[in-house]
């Protein structure tokens, strides 16, 4: 199997198209986490005007999805990659689309701070799911990590927490469902908590697709669906 | 704007590989449709045998999506497709992410049947259910018509669907709530239900999705995160 070797073209400017492409995704990546960051402590504070601007802010993580994937689209018609840089270009295309997606999610989450701040118990609720945000929050960050320094030992690291983090998840559903079936009057304010706490499982199960990626760029081998391990 | 010009190149051999991803994607759609449609039948006769059989053929979805990619990934270096060519291949590779979350999203439709089963009260939450399953089915069917035959018109009418799908659930997730309410006894089963419904939902902006891409391959067009109409 060939070495990576971007940055290693005889066209200069075939090069800096590459790193651009890169450096783009890790700057989409760096507004996805602040959207998501946004997203939590607006939750956790009950600032509705914090979340607002994180459903406001949502576009700019779609027109940027956009246009990575145009450029990819140019890269390919025009420079028509092998190996390495072939695999490069297609490993974004899906990353930006996890990418987008978990900006979806934060968006998501924002959404359901203006329903929350209404009710008075839900201080407990937040503090129930903050902990499984941050967990998810630190697996984004470790991705676009792996991302950017291509690193696969990180990427089985990031990728393995997913299971930690479904765990997490269900247990925080048992214990809110339990809540719900004390007091019904705070149903309506636990089901969101619930859609928020589902929606950062989902974050977590794409920071792992992003980490299938750069495993699938660095050693040319599709490990999804399958386990993966350090020996891979 | 060139033309669509599959089956239209000099080598065969490229011709019938061309031809030969989008039978195959074609074949996973076929697969992934009846997936749904059997979450859907153990979902409502309560049959605990053909939802285990759902989660037991996920795999089979998966394995599809990893072996047509790769088909995309040769073709993408051997070939270096241009113009219409290179949208198909990209939109492929797209559309297979969305039948294999699809196909999750049924997978986990057919794992809350087990839960369900046990409760005597769940067959008012089915019916409940059953119109929103039906509408994304059609919805879902109706994308891979689109992408079958290259239909621009259908791949708008069926985008357009997704809204009316929204309210649906949205509409659905409100009665749910007030039977909770009513009967905090019935919270487990009925957050079950709640979370086939929302998987529901999202097959439905799956298919959205896999329209938009349809799109995009016919007219060269992103039309993600823009208002589609059928001047577009």
């Amino acid at each position: 199997m060939e070495n990576l070797n971007i940055g290693q073209h005889i066209s200069r400017r075939y090069n800096e198209e590459l790193e651009d492409i890169r450096n783009r995704v890790l700057a989409m990546g760096g507004l996805v986490e602040q959207q998501l960051k946004d997203a939590m402590t607006a939750l956790e504070k009950r600032d509705a005007g914090l979340a607002a601007q994180v459903v406001e802010r949502d576009c700019e993580v779609n027109a940027m999805e956009v246009a990575i994937d145009e450029e990819c689209n140019r890269v390919l018609a025009r420079r028509q990659p092998a190996a390495s840089d072939l695999r490069l270009v297609v490993a974004v295309i899906k990353t930006i689309t996890d990418l987008e997606r978990i900006g979806d999610e934060a968006e998501r989450i924002a959404r359901m701070v203006s329903t929350l701040v209404r009710e008075e118990h839900s201080t407990r609720l937040f503090t129930q799911i903050r902990n499984l945000g941050h967990h998810v929050s630190s697996m984004v960050h470790g991705a676009l990590d792996a991302f950017a320094h291509l690193d696969t030992e990180k990427s089985v690291e990031v990728w393995s927490e997913d299971r930690l983090v479904d765990d997490e998840y269900d247990s925080l559903m048992r214990e809110l469902m339990t809540y719900m079936m004390e007091d019904p009057r705070s149903i309506p304010s636990i089901l969101q908590a619930m859609f928020a706490a589902r929606a950062m499982e989902r974050i977590g199960d794409r920071a792992g697709n992003i980490c299938e990626y750069v495993i699938y760029l660095v050693k040319g081998k599709d490990v999804r669906h399958t386990r993966v391990d350090k020996s891979g």
